[in-house]
């Protein structure tokens, strides 16, 4: 099967235009196919407060009210979004901005009340892998926004690290997918204060191996759990990198075997 | 040729929960293959205000700085497209969202600044009616917002009217083209006090004649020669009506003969 490269990037890099900028090359060089998935939580977090909205956060995740939903959809689908897809159009690259109601690619159902209300958030129930192969053959190359919605009119706020990995197993039928999530760190890190400490690959048994050392731990237990279910699902391997060392052998590399 | 429809409708329908849900229950019973282009500016205005960035216009035309094309891309291709979109889908119509920047549906150029300055603003170069008709043989129904991209990575703001009559001119080559503009009134009025006055058919030398007379007069001149370039382009027929009156033989139609 061909490659295709999803790219998760959190709104620290898109935010900003320089790194935006950055980014937006070093994908556009990437060869071959690929989607990318953004963030935009710290200009939706900034649009609240200009707007004199409270951003309420509960274990650092957002509570996405009426309001702030319409901010979300603003933020992410709309200025994010649509300046990301003008600028790749001025490096050739066609690119399609995209909702999960787009062409009713990400369906989901708004999460439970029960234990804590969230709000309009969706947790993700089917991604129409088919529909974004059949635009990725034509040669588009979808951007993903933050956003899914429900079949019943209602857009919700879903995690953008969720939407690129469901994307990513959606994928495994049409393509051999390499899915990397850009991080703040060069990669998962054997000593977590010292960045040239990035461990280059990691398997399922050294996941193991190293949770029970206490090497890996805390926030890096989940991120990776994540990944090896991607992988269990059919991606081939998913990499933990820089934003800046996307295309580059930087970073680690997690693989089943 | 297969018919297509192409409606456009301004922001105040689309802006009021009510009136937008009438209209997409019309829209959504259009038989056949269909396209929405909608505006936005009242919420565009509304959301500066908020912002506390004044809106300027100059012959009721909005002048689009480089703080109002972040509002109107937030708005127009964030909270206005993507809301239409979620409720289109659940309708049953299988809705995509775009703006002109999306897949490099509608290039355009900045307006040169003389005589007057409308800052961030679009001409149409270029509409890819080929790639649409691919999206609409597929099922999909696009939802246009009034934004368009130059290819250097900027959105400009433009007239959705524009964007409607620029799409109906570039899908003659695939369909049989109606498009449809709503209207705050009931058509084009043989006298503009009485709503029961509307002219039924207009043809190109009923035009001349009734302009001569002074029975069409002011804004509307404008808006039947725009509707006569299109025809001459190869529209089939163009549909002067209020949005409640969509779908069925109300309002005024436009043909060449």
């Amino acid at each position: 099967m061909k490659p295709l490269t999803i790219i998760k990037v959190g709104g620290k890099i898109v935010e900003q235009p320089d790194t935006l900028s950055q980014l937006l090359n070093d994908f556009a060089s990437i060869p071959g196919s690929k989607i990318l998935v953004h963030g935009g939580g710290r200009s939706a977090t900034q649009m609240a407060t200009r707007l004199g909205i409270e951003t309420k956060m509960i274990d650092g995740r957002r509570v996405t009210d009426s309001e702030m939903l319409q901010i979300v959809t603003m933020v992410y689908g709309g200025l994010v979004n649509k300046n990301i897809v003008a600028q790749l159009q001025a490096r050739g690259i066609n690119a399609l901005g995209l909702t999960g109601a787009d062409m009713n690619v990400i369906r989901s159902h708004r999460r439970p009340a029960q234990p804590i209300d969230f709000g309009f958030v969706g947790d993700v129930d089917k991604v129409d892998g088919s529909r974004l192969a059949e635009l990725i053959s034509a040669g588009i190359v979808p951007v993903m926004s933050p956003l899914t919605h429900d079949g019943n009119g209602s857009l919700l706020n879903t995690n953008a690290d969720t939407i690129a990995g469901e994307v990513a197993k959606a994928m495994t039928p049409y393509f051999d997918v390499t899915l990397t999530y850009c991080f703040e760190k060069a990669g998962v890190l054997s000593d977590e204060n010292d960045d040239n400490s990035v461990i280059p690959h990691i398997t399922h048994n050294d996941f193991l191996r190293l949770k029970d050392e206490g090497v890996i731990q805390g926030g890096m237990i989940p991120k990776l759990q994540n990944s090896f279910d991607a992988i269990n699902a059919g991606v081939s391997q998913v990499v933990i990198t820089k934003a800046d060392a996307i295309g580059t052998d930087a970073g680690t590399k997690i693989t089943a075997n």
